[in-house]
């Protein structure tokens, strides 16, 4: 087994390798007035020191429940952060519309080709450091992750079997790669946070049907023992969403038989006292849809 | 802050080079029948560790009310782990029967050159990497680890300060730094497990005497934030006492004043429950001596 750890990239996710590449580009092709997007989760700090490091500024729209930290975070990387209200207000209308005023340029979180090629940076790394493997197992959210790297392993080594893992209360990818076409569907319930979401991307999902082998589900039990494991045996943080693809492979859900299998850490953005609730059982009450 | 995370080491935590060293020195000096130590700690799996490594035996002696993980830890190294009531036995007498019994070398965790110098070796790599440090900040239990360290760095760094840390409630270190000589104090309640002892050792102290400039104190308070901060900030673990220098650090303790400071983290076994416990104020309770 050898684990790519992408809690320890800045700002504590992969997040920062898409947000960088689609925000180098910008500039490179002509700097716009700034970036901006809706995130209260990883792609706000991602996107924020992408900017901070490209010269441009960042503009990020977030819901005014957002935990104080993750505000604080992306503050200090020097993004201007305006509140919103999720209740009332609609955060596409709200992001069309300051993009349009301001003259900024929107970065999705996922669905967009330049943030896909620079997630996949992830499996490329690995590969070049591990050698070839049989198996790789990436957490799926909105897609972008594994849509880059599975464009990576079919490019470098083919014969690696690209699997998804998401959690079973969101199992919109997992369905339709089953389907073979986009599903959606309604999200339970998980303490997989950055994994909550209804449908694969209109971007990523082409790319997902036609690259990843399988996508597997697991449960919010499964993925508190992968975060355990990892705290305990590796001394390292991993969100829940970060821990997923591990805890499918502890789980015995993914037929390894002795084979090398890679598996992406994505992230450990997870306060120590919301960890504490999880391991302790109090983070993870009634997530089991 | 240049940090050296010794909680990354094999077995997790600093004190496998001094056991390595010592057994190693043990093995190509003519072998003895295997290498014995009474501990529930770190240096338990160390040893049984390093006694693999080198391709001898270890006899680990260990309360019966030790952890059931640290004993099984320590068995999965391949060590025997013999059991003894702690409340009724003398774990020196059962020790030395043991050794002499067996012809076993007793390799004690930190009373013995061979220990102190393989834990010196934290500061070797760590001036290596980081280069000229100004001050040098380093747990300290019974001192085998500042002993090593402090000794590389008046060989190869005369110009860094070396500064100590220990629980407020086990201050026996620092209370000899001021009186000259050492000193035995009754040990309080901390959460710092690895640091709970009553008087710096007889061979580590005339090192610590000699070339430590200061030993500072920590409140158990102060090391909860700074195992919150290493999990929030830098993703990676550390159990109580690994976190202590850098306690010290972020409480404004140690006057760096813009200078190069090195901070060691000497160790990441703790588990995720106790961990949970720590962190949301249950396992702190009453231990602020």
């Amino acid at each position: 087994m050898v684990l790519k750890a992408e809690g320890l990239q800045r700002a504590g996710a992969f997040k920062f390798r898409g947000a960088y590449n689609a925000v180098r580009a910008l500039v490179e092709a002509g700097s716009p007035a700034g970036v901006c997007a809706a995130s209260s989760g990883n792609h706000a700090q991602a996107l924020a020191l992408a900017a901070r490091l490209c010269g441009t500024h960042a503009v990020i729209l977030m819901p005014h429940d957002a935990p104080p930290s993750k505000r604080a975070a992306t503050e200090s990387y020097g993004a201007e952060v305006i509140g919103f209200d999720r209740y009332c207000e609609d955060r596409e209308q709200l992001q069309a519309g300051l993009a349009a005023e301001r003259g900024l340029h929107v970065v999705h979180p996922y669905d967009d080709p330049l943030v896909m090629a620079g997630a996949g940076t992830t499996a490329l790394e690995l590969l070049q450091d591990a050698g070839d493997l049989d198996v790789l197992l990436v957490p799926v959210g909105g897609g972008g992750l594994i849509a880059g790297c599975a464009t990576v392993a079919a490019s470098l080594a083919p014969s690696t079997r690209v699997v998804g893992v998401e959690p079973r209360a969101s199992p919109d990818v997992a369905r339709s790669k089953l389907s073979g076409r986009r599903e959606r569907v309604s999200v339970g319930r998980t303490i997989a946070d950055g994994q909550q979401l209804p449908a694969p991307g209109e971007r990523t999902w082409p790319v997902i049907d036609a690259l990843v082998d399988e996508v597997l589900t697991v449960s919010d039990e499964q993925i508190v023992t992968a975060m355990t494991f990892l705290f305990e045996r590796l001394k390292v943080v991993a969100e829940p969403s970060g821990a997923s693809a591990l805890a499918a492979l502890l789980a015995g859900a993914v037929p390894a038989r002795g084979g090398r299998v890679g598996v992406v850490l994505s992230g450990a953005n997870v306060d120590a006292a919301r960890f504490a609730a999880i391991v302790s059982g109090a983070g993870a009450r009634g997530t089991h849809d």
